[in-house]
C-alpha cells in the first residue's frame, strides 16, 4: 500500500476517534439525563485532551500514519517542511499538494463519521433534551456538534481561535524536536497541550482550534432531520475554519524561516 | 511454573485489583457518609482510569503476565494473533483454546473476589445507605457492583457498549505497535484510553466495556444476603457481556485481516 | 558519606515534602477562607498523588536515596529483599536491622517537620477556623494532621487501612520489576497508585496507608498549644500504624516466598 | 546565533506562553460569562501545571533553550552551578552575570506580552465583569494578572511564597539528576511539581512562586487604561518578588555546598 494511502486512512480513523471522544464528553456533560450531566468545564477539557492523546496514538501507530487530525496542523507542517512531509510521501511536489488537500478533506469526512457515532450513542438523550424544551436545548444540541462564542464579535472571536491555534501549533512543532516523541509519551504531550489551550483559551469561543473538528460536525448538524433542532449557525462557521488555518500558516512560515 | 499458569494467576490478581480500585471509587462516590460522597463523574472516570493503569501494571510485571483483564480484549488478541498469543503460550492450538477459556473464567473469578473486598471495605456504608431508605438506595448498591443504563433500550444500550469497547480495543491493539509499551508508560496509556471512553461514551450505560467487570460483581450482588438490596437486574446483564465480546471479535478480525 | 547516611537524609527530606504537599492540600480544602476551600475529594486525592510523585522523585534523585517515605513500604522491602536492601547498605545483617529502625524513626521525624511547615503556612487559617467556631472546626484541624474514620469500628477501619496498604505495597513491589522505574516515570506511577488507592479505598478512613504520615503529624497536633484545638484522638491512632505495617509484612513475606 | 541569544529568545517565548496559559485559566474561571466560569481551584491548579509543562517543553525544544521561565529558578541555577550554566554560555564570568540579568529582564517582558494576549482574548469579559459591578469585580480583574493574599500579613505571606518556591526549586534541581529529564517527560514532571505546590501551598497567597509571573502582569495592570479597574496593589507586590528570589538563593547555595 502506498504511504499516502495509509496516511489518508489513518487520518480518517484518527479524526473520527477524536470527534467520538471529544464531542462524546460534551454530549455527556450537556445532554439531559446522562451520567455525566453537569460534570463541568474541567471534565470537558480533560475529555478533549484525552481524545487528542488517544486519537493521535492510534493514528500514528500504523506505518504511514502521521496523526495530524487537524487541517491547521497539517498546513503548518506543509509550510514549515513541505519537502520533508507531503512531497516526500507523494513522490513529487505536485502530488504532494494533492495529498495535502486530500488529507484535509478526509479529516472533515472523519469528523463527520465520528459525529454520527456520537449522535447514535446519545440519540435518546438528544431527543430527550429537545423534548423537555428546557432552556437552551437547541443551543446544547448544536454545542455537542460545533463550537460557538459566548459573546459574538468577529474580531475577538477570531483572535481567540487564532491565539489558541497558535499555541497548539507552536507546541506540536516544538515537540517534533524531542527524542521520544514517537513513543507513547508523544501523544500524551499532544493531549496536554490541548488540555492547556482548552482550560486557558477556550473560555470565549469553546476552542475549535481545528477546522475539521468544527466544520464536519456542523455539516452533520445541518443535515440531521430532527424537530426543533434549531440553527446550525453558519454565520459563525467561517471563524473556526479561517482563524485556525491562518494561525497554522503564520506559525508554519515562521518555523520555515528559522 | 508453566507460562500459562503465570498468565492465569496474573489475570486473577489484576482483575481483582481492577475491580477493587474501579468499583471502590464508585462506592466512595455513591454510598452514604463516605469521604468521597458526591465527588462526581470526573472522579469516577479518573478512578477507573487509574484502576486500569495500576491493575495492568501489576499483572504485567510478572513473567507470563499479559494484563488483558478483560475478556473482550483477550478475545481481540486471540483472534488477531492467535498463534502469537494463546497457542504459543499453551504449546498447541487446542491447548491454546483451553487457556483462552480459562483466562475468561479466571477474570470473572478475579472480579468476584475484587467485589467481595470492596463490599468488605464499604460494608458499614452499604448498610447505612440501605437503612436510610433514601431515594435510589438499592440502585446505588447495585451500581457499586455492575453497570446499568439511564434509558433502557436493547438497541441503543448495545450500541453504546459496542462503540465504547471498539475504541478501547482499537486503542489497545494500536498501542502494541509502539516501543516503550512494556515500560511503565504502557499501563498509563491504557488508563488514559479507559478514561477517555468513560468520559465520552459512559454517559448512557456506565461503560462496562468488559464482561468480567460487569458479570463477576453482578454474581456477587445476586449471592449477597442483605435486606432491601433490590434486584440484580439480570434482564440487562447480557448487554455488557455480549456487546463488548462482539466488539472484541469484530476489531480482532479486522486487525487479523490487515 | 556512607550510603546509609544518605538514605536517612533523603528519607527525612522526602517524608517532610510528602507531608507538606499532602497535608497542605487537606489544609487548603478544609480550612476557612483559603483559596482552595471546599475544592472536594478529587482535589485532595490528586494533591496526595502528586505529593507522592514529587517527594519520591526528590528523595530518589540523590545517591543512596530510596524513596520509601513510608514504614510499611520499608518493611515490605526489608522482608522481601533484606540482603538486597538494608543489609547491603549497612554492611551486615545486624547493622541492616539498625538502619531499618532508623529509617522508620527518621520518616516519623520528617513527617513531624513537614507538618510544622504546613501549620506555619496555614497558621492564620487554622486560627480563623477555630475562632469562627463553625461546625466541626476542631475535627477539621485534626484532619489536616492525621486521618480519622467516618464510622468507628476497629474491625472495618483496620480492614480499610490493610486493604489500601496492600494495594499500595503490591504496586510498589511490582513496579520495581520494570525497566524505566528509576526514570522520572517511576515516581509518576507511584503517585498514580496512591491516587487510585485514595479515590477507591479512602472513603471510610481517609487512607493513612503510612504510619509515619499519620503518627508524626498526630504528635505535632498533640504538642501544639492552641485554644479549642480539641482531641488528638489517640484512641484511633494505633490503626493507621498497625494496619499498614501488617499489610507491608504480609505482602513482603509473599514476595519473599515467590 | 550565539547560544545566549537563543537563551534569551526562548525565555521570552516560554514565559509569554506560561502566562498566556496560566493567567488564561484564571481569567476563564473568574471572569463573567466565560465557558469555564466558576470551574474551581482544581481547574486553576491543573491549568497552571499544564502551562508550566507546555511552556517548558516549548522553550527547551530549541538549541540553547533552558526553560527556566522564572527568575527564582534561574537564580538557583546560577548559584548552584554558575560555571556550568551562565558563565559557560556567555563565555566569561562577567558576561555570565550580564546574561543572568538579561534573562530575568526578558522573563518579565515575556510575562508582560503574555498578559497582553490574555487581556486581548478576554477583553469583552473583563469589561463585562467590571460593568456588572458585581462583588469583587476589580479584585477579580487584578487576580487574572497577579497574585494576592487571602489574609494580609508580611510575615505569613512571605513564608507561604518562600515555602512554595523552596519546594519548586528543590524539585527542579533534583529533577536535573535524572536521565530522561531532557525528554518530554521532564516538562511533565515540572508541571506536576507546580500542580502539587499550587494545590498544597497556594491556599493563602495564590502561589506566585515566580517574580516574573507576578511583576510583569502587575505592570500591565498598572498601565491598562480601564474604568473602575481598581488598585494594582503595589503595596503587596514586593513579596511575590523577594520571597521567591530568597528561596532560590537559599536552595541554590545549599546545592552548591553539597
Amino acid at each position: 500500500m502506498s504511504i499516502w494511502v495509509s496516511l489518508l486512512i489513518t487520518e480518517f480513523l484518527g479524526t473520527a476517534i477524536l470527534v467520538i471522544l471529544g464531542n462524546g464528553i460534551v454530549a455527556n456533560v450537556l445532554l439531559k439525563n446522562t451520567k455525566g450531566n453537569n460534570a463541568g468545564w474541567l471534565s470537558i477539557t480533560i475529555g478533549w485532551g484525552v481524545a487528542v492523546t488517544v486519537a493521535a496514538m492510534i493514528s500514528s501507530a500504523f506505518e504511514g500514519g502521521a496523526g495530524y487530525l487537524n487541517p491547521a496542523v497539517a498546513l503548518a507542517m506543509a509550510i514549515s517542511n513541505f519537502q520533508g512531509s507531503f512531497a516526500n510521501i507523494a513522490g513529487s511536489t505536485a502530488a504532494g499538494v494533492g495529498v495535502f488537500f486530500l488529507v484535509i478533506l478526509i479529516e472533515i469526512l472523519g469528523a463527520m463519521v465520528g459525529q454520527i457515532v456520537v449522535n447514535l450513542v446519545y440519540f435518546k438523550h438528544i431527543k430527550m433534551t429537545l423534548t423537555a424544551e428546557e432552556k437552551d436545548a437547541a443551543a446544547k444540541v448544536l454545542a455537542i456538534h460545533s463550537t460557538g462564542p459566548t459573546t459574538r464579535s468577529c474580531l475577538f472571536n477570531f483572535i481567540a481561535e487564532f491565539v489558541g491555534t497558535t499555541v497548539l501549533v507552536i507546541g506540536i512543532l516544538a515537540m517534533s524536536k524531542y527524542k521520544g516523541v514517537t513513543d507513547l509519551v508523544g501523544p500524551m504531550m499532544a493531549g496536554l497541550i490541548v488540555l492547556g489551550v482548552g482550560l486557558a483559551l477556550g473560555g470565549t469561543t469553546g476552542y475549535a482550534i481545528n477546522p475539521a473538528r468544527d466544520l464536519g460536525p456542523r455539516i452533520i448538524h445541518s443535515l440531521m432531520r430532527l424537530k426543533d433542532k434549531g440553527t446550525s449557525d453558519w454565520g459563525y462557521s467561517w471563524i473556526p475554519v479561517l482563524a485556525p488555518l491562518s494561525a497554522g500558516a503564520v506559525i508554519g512560515a515562521i518555523f520555515l524561516a528559522l
